[in-house]
């Protein structure tokens, strides 16, 4: 019998044409396409664990995953021979093997997202796909002050999707700023955790202090107010990246 | 009666979606959404020209054309309402009122394409859509060496699709050349006309010069052969760009 291995991979995928992370019968995702390619090249049904799921349309430069194998498999073949069956909007952009209690949920310290906003005044399809289009002038400063309110240890329940069931919704975020780019502008968060949801809602909400609807320290409120309803709208999945998990 | 008007357009698509500009029947064109979007707009079926016809997958970052028409509509007006119907992978980037003797493709002095690679190791989700990826070495001074042969007037026969009815394959090159990044190489040409598949038939040659299969002066023997069998293979439509048209 040959010893167990885990192997660490790092995928990134276009999120545009699957239906999330998680396996559900009928639907493409990326986790049913990642068991199949397992499946082919370790000789059996790959048990996949996921630093945590993507939304539908969500994008992925560092997911990471661990999965458990007695396959004798060198890294190399498992990296070459994942990308040589995987379709082209999910890549394999590492393989690693790792200690065999690696778990990729469990140990992640952190997770850093990004949400790409572009800012010309036409729309561009070839950034439409990856990023929000936003076509009218917003107030960065304000952005940029309010986004700070959000650092440290907070109840975020005001940014959780409304029907989540998480009971403990305490999260500690240790970046959160704005990267501006020439027409372009990107908000990277990182935290130990996230609700559903609750990026694209802290972003929605911090549009609405870029139009000026709201202004900056009205975050603080929103945080305070532990309700769904005071905070902005949920901002639209294909501008969100996970960018990488650290451990 | 209104006075006759004549518009032109530049416009982006990303090609993947599309079988290329032409209007067929069943099948989803750049020129068929266009001119349901126009029709709409104009309240008559607009008889579009363009600079030129693009291939199935090849994607523009300025496409030109013009359409004549006695709406009153005003240039913003237009451009607006275009990028409001317009699907995602489409989008006006200008418009403006012109002589109604200005003809999009008579008038064309040049065309410039440009066609994407990209280089890491492993292949990457976000650029494969837009580039083709080339995970092997190439010798790029020869490349570049290779590709100032084809400047000045030359038959290019040899770089033609096969099947082609054009009598005329004399094409004058004003601009041939690469243009490194990081990770990426970019190829430009300029071209008074191009003939069906030459950029993606030049490009493909410059890969087996890039490999070492064929040597930079081996550019002008397949010139001087006019025989489409003697230059590389054609290289995919994913990496292909029309990037503007020159008046």
């Amino acid at each position: 019998m040959s010893a167990l291995r885990n192997f660490k991979i790092t995928l990134a995928y276009d999120g545009t044409n699957f239906f999330g992370w998680q396996a559900q019968p009928e639907k493409r995702t990326v986790q049913s396409v990642l068991e199949e390619t397992l499946s082919t090249i370790l000789g059996h049904f790959p048990n996949i664990i996921a630093s945590g799921r993507t939304d539908t349309g969500v994008h992925a430069l560092g997911q990471v995953i661990n999965v458990c194998t007695e396959s004798t498999i060198p890294c190399q073949g498992l990296l070459k021979g994942l990308n040589s069956i995987l379709p082209d909007d999910v890549k394999a952009q590492s393989v690693e093997e790792t200690s065999v209690n690696f778990h990729a949920r469990y140990m992640a310290k952190s997770k850093i997202y990004a949400y790409a906003i572009y800012t010309t005044e036409t729309p561009n399809p070839f950034l439409s796909r990856y990023s929000l289009h936003v076509p009218y002038g917003l107030d960065i400063p304000a952005m940029k002050e309010a986004s700070k309110i959000i650092l440290g240890e907070h109840d975020f329940a005001s940014f959780m999707a409304t029907g989540s069931s998480v009971k403990n919704t305490l999260r500690t975020i240790m970046e959160s700023s704005f990267i501006e780019g020439r027409d372009k502008l990107y908000y990277v968060i990182e935290g130990s955790g996230f609700l559903r949801h609750m990026v694209r809602n802290i972003v929605g909400t911090l549009l609405l202090v870029g139009r000026g609807s709201l202004a900056s320290n009205d975050m603080e409120k929103i945080l305070d107010a532990t309700d769904r309803t005071k905070a902005g709208p949920t901002a639209p999945a294909n501008g969100l990246y996970l960018v990488g998990v650290r451990y």
